[in-house]
């Protein structure tokens, strides 16, 4: 016996939120070559995520802003954790899905969802 | 059946990162009521992690800034997913820790842990 305890008792710990979105925020300016989540039309999408949260009383999901996820070509990009999924959506329809769907029905939306790869 | 699928089946995609580490950057002026991680003095810490994770190699291990994560009193605030564990962490040698006991022996830090509940 230790102190410390390995993941498999990880689970017996409280969590804070049922789902935790992190949206990334970065904003890079027109034309750059790494491009970023915010140049691709972002904040709006973020916006209003955190309104439908906010409006809809989703109290066990956390939405917080992110810096840079590091998958710049890709965004558009949020991840919802612990599930590890990424999605990558466009419109204002795509943010209302995933509302829906993965955080009140808690079935994630595949069409949405950027399967990536570390470089 | 349906195009979508439950959170049983979520494993099946790839995970990016083995652990992915969201450290509030948040930063408030001194004497401000809420406080802020950055006022309790996170940026030397993410700073140290940061290196750490980059020049330890530790591919798998995702390192992003986040804004506010939501209870500010109890920062510098930093969270692991998909473990979902909150830490603490207030000096060098605790980020040391958390590297080497969590990230690199797969051992959560018990002593900075801080349990966190949804106001």
């Amino acid at each position: 016996m230790t102190d410390t305890a390995d993941f498999g008792e990880a689970s017996d710990l409280p969590q804070v939120y049922k789902h935790h979105v992190f949206a990334c925020h970065t904003q890079r300016p027109p034309g750059h070559p790494r491009g970023s989540c915010g140049a691709a039309g972002a904040q709006p999408l973020w916006d209003r995520l955190g309104k439908a949260i906010e409006t809809q009383g989703l109290s066990e999901i956390g939405f917080t802003a992110s810096g840079c996820l590091g998958f710049c070509k890709a965004g558009p990009l949020m991840v919802v954790y612990p599930d590890g999924i990424w999605y990558r959506p466009t419109t204002p329809e795509d943010i209302d899905e995933i509302v829906e769907s993965h955080f009140k029905q808690g079935k994630r939306v595949d069409r949405l969802v950027m399967v990536l790869t570390r470089r």
